[in-house]
């Protein structure tokens, strides 16, 4: 077979994603998608970017999206390929991320011989999905692709999975790509709920909880005047894809993860307002704890939806309340002076370190776990930063959010804050970033076990872990070398055990560009 | 709260499964699975066996499975936890190997809330297995994990998955757990369709297929009695979940993978007589190449289905074509004097040396893609060993089911052959591997390339590879360093660059105790 230039449904489906703005690919292929490979090879404009396993391609798509506000694409091979990569695909779509999956499968007139590889692909996609196409012409696919791009974009951000059968990748077309669509907007706040909860948030007791886009300066610029002129106390959910955060901005608290600490957070709340936000709930469930983390009874007050524009509601929410830029001035964090710190490496000298040091524009995936928890409330003092979150709690998304983060935002410093257990489901990302030479300063929180189940057999109830408890909680015996691991894949990395020894080397590491790693023993 | 002795639902759960004789729990459990660890605690017969993410879990209970001839059970996490362990479980579900799945979900009361990590667990666990269940009750959780025992070791063999509401584990129950029934048995071959298939048989140009627990000596051999009294022609699958091979057993060839040579392989089959094999079609499709690798019209005559039990129809069949033991005398390797290699490192010389030098009653795990091509024709002459290979075509099984094998077998040697792109699916499998402490010598053919889709891209004409297919291909810039990656893991590592090195490092390596990982640059 010699090779034919004849355009293709695979060419067609390249362009027509490139024609709606979509140019990065980040990609695991197959045998099933060679035809698609080779429409990207004639493609230059469409950025490949290879992981070494899904979860690596679709956790970097996320990453890339939530800093670009575009969606990538992914491709993926048949059904195995993208339930390696579902468990991203979760947390893409807890964050509202728009992303375009390409799912490779056999030909149409293969499948009825049920081969090695076939499987129920749209069973899979289903629950990780907002949309799930599989394609029905080779000539269709533009229109198709066309179509995957537009749910992805329709705010706040949707999945759109797109399965591509491989006759069709390679069928000869002629018809063209679609040009470029209207991007969807957010739909505009409806004026009853605006009123209702204008009113809400003058009641005493009242919260405003905001999420999404009005995360960043100009949203939270609005909802902390609203606060400030209405009495309101600020908040957001417990995760969110991102959220503009350091010095000059407006200091918002969030929900605790831990019940307890959620219950008594909230448990003066005599009414909850939401501009794109869920009421919140515990992460998990626990035995004579409730499930909402509100007071029983407290109403929700529906300000906007995630799908309308949570941004021009606070601005009518700000002009309904009296709540001017001249009115009430929110409290905008302000420099701390922050000593580097000094002695044992722990996980708050960690998180002091890093806040002490974090370049201007930095931006922070966190995934560090109960590791973390230190970092939240003392960042406000470091220089401005976006913060990005482990928004669907499924582990092992820290590593290729940043390097899709990395790869959106080449100027931008990124600093990962990763948890070892989760960062052991992923580890191929940093290859990536090798390869691809990005600006990500990984930190690794060393403790050594899974030291967030340790917590919840307390929480639960069960007692002082037993062996085979701790057997499935420790990582211990061996212990892993983050320096060995981030080497194999080609990424400079240290070891630190001392808060001073940390600081030195977080402090050369965020001089110098390309990936590094440190091993934050704590 | 206080630790509670009460029995629970999970402690319930926990004894069905020892007393239908599942002892071993490969596991990566989540918070809404604390209290089934709880149970496994209060149980130190059930062997825990952690895996540092999901895709190791379930390869490993495919590995064990296999040899130990009885499922284990798994413990995942909630729907991304288990969405992460799919593509082995459509592994070990095309090898057919019995499998019980223990899903953990949220408590039904919090089910409405959809916190962050809920999701439709039925429709990813259908896909890769045969029977799905949810629990309704705690006091129901010993029937329905005998039931999937049941499913599970259900010829020739199921993937069960239960899925396990939090509360139900959680809540006290007082009923016993059921005791140990009886083990489903293979169906018995049907009278009409081994008259048939004895018939064909005596065709010029038959094909005996066999396939299944038909690939252990017993059935190897009365096969090839058959074989040698008709003048079939005796073939297996491409891919089989075990086949006893080596010295002094029957030789028997599998359909080559690529397309050309399978059709060739096949080209004068008149008709294909089948003992629990599928009819062979291509693993792909490719433009312009048939899907079928038999000749156009060629029967199929299907003498035991996978369900029957093929040894007992191979029984029968010689018994019909007067293949008794004194008839024709089937060939059987023999020893040939294989030297060690010298000079460069090939894929080749990597297989000669493996044959040379393996123990007696070695398993050897396959997962070496195009690169151990060499070793199947080869390994005849190697000491008698099992061989076990990637069945499903969903990369990342070799080292997990490694793993799984090791600890079903302690006292064989295993030997992994395992290619560098999919090594890095499920790398942690080597953690546990050394922290089970298991005889497990990993060789890596380190060619720094999905060799595989350079290959496949050729296949389906797409000519020479551009750039952006390069940088999907090929896994270089940087190079993957094995000799870390396994250190970091906690595994000893040597490199080999050339064929004498390589016989130098495997003799040790097999003369050791412990896991060990040598990367066979090539």
């Amino acid at each position: 077979m010699t090779h034919s230039p004849a355009r293709t449904g695979a060419d067609l489906l390249c362009e027509a994603l490139l024609a709606q703005g979509v140019d990065h690919c980040f990609a695991n292929p197959g045998t099933s998608e060679m035809h698609f490979v080779a429409a990207l090879d004639r493609q230059p404009r469409m950025r490949c970017v290879l992981g070494l396993s899904e979860g690596v391609v679709t956790g970097a798509a996320d990453g890339y999206a939530r800093m670009a506000e575009r969606p990538a694409s992914t491709l993926l091979h048949t059904g195995p390929g993208l339930a390696n990569g579902l468990a991203n695909l979760h947390n893409a779509r807890r964050a509202c991320t728009p992303m375009v999956n390409v799912v490779g499968d056999h030909a149409t007139h293969h499948a009825e011989h049920d081969a090695p590889l076939a499987s129920d692909i749209e069973s899979l996609a289903r629950p990780m999905s907002h949309w799930v196409a599989r394609s029905t012409s080779a000539a269709g696919l533009g229109e198709l692709a066309a179509q995957a791009v537009q749910e992805a974009a329709t705010p706040p951000g949707r999945i759109a999975t797109l399965i591509l059968p491989a006759d069709h990748a390679w069928s000869p077309v002629d018809v063209p790509a679609p040009p470029l669509r209207p991007r969807p907007q957010p739909l505009p706040p409806r004026e009853a709920a605006l009123a209702e909860a204008a009113a809400a948030l003058r009641q005493p007791g009242a919260v405003l909880m905001i999420a999404g886009r009005a995360l960043r300066d100009e949203g939270l610029t609005l909802a902390a005047r609203v606060c400030a002129t209405t009495g309101a106390r600020l908040l957001t959910q417990q995760a969110n894809a991102r959220i503009e955060r350091g010095l000059g901005r407006v200091m918002i608290d969030r929900v605790p993860y831990v019940v307890s600490q959620a219950l008594a957070t909230l448990k003066d709340t005599r009414c909850l307002v939401s501009v794109g936000a869920k009421a919140p709930v515990g992460f998990f469930a626990y035995p004579g704890k409730p499930s909402s983390m509100l007071p029983p009874g407290c109403p929700v007050v529906v300000a906007s939806t995630p799908e309308e524009d949570g941004v021009a509601a606070l601005r009518e929410l700000a002009a309904r309340c009296g709540a001017g830029a001249d009115a009430h001035r929110p409290m905008l964090a302000q420099r701390r002076d922050l000593p580097l710190p000094t002695g044992a490496l722990t996980a708050a000298a960690v998180a002091q370190a890093v806040v002490a040091l974090m370049p201007e524009q930095a931006i922070v995936c966190d995934e560090s776990v109960s590791s973390g928890r230190d970092f939240f409330p003392l960042s406000w003092h470091a220089a401005p930063h976006d913060y990005l979150q482990l928004t669907g709690g499924a582990i092992g998304l820290g590593l290729p959010l940043a390097t899709g983060a990395a790869i959106a935002a080449p100027q931008r410093k990124v600093i990962t804050l990763q948890a070892d257990g989760s960062a052991m489901y992923t580890l191929p990302a940093l290859w990536t970033q090798a390869r691809e030479r990005l600006d990500v300063v990984t930190v690794i929180f060393s403790n050594r076990r899974y030291a967030i189940l340790h917590g919840e057999y307390a929480q639960v109830g069960a007692g002082a872990p037993g062996a085979n408890a701790r057997r499935l909680f420790d990582l211990v015996d061996p212990a892993l070398d983050w320096v060995k691991l981030a080497q194999g894949l080609g990424v400079e990395a240290a070891r630190a055990d001392t808060a001073e020894r940390f600081g030195d080397v977080l402090a050369s590491a965020l001089k110098r560009s390309g990936p590094f790693l440190v091993e934050a023993v704590i």
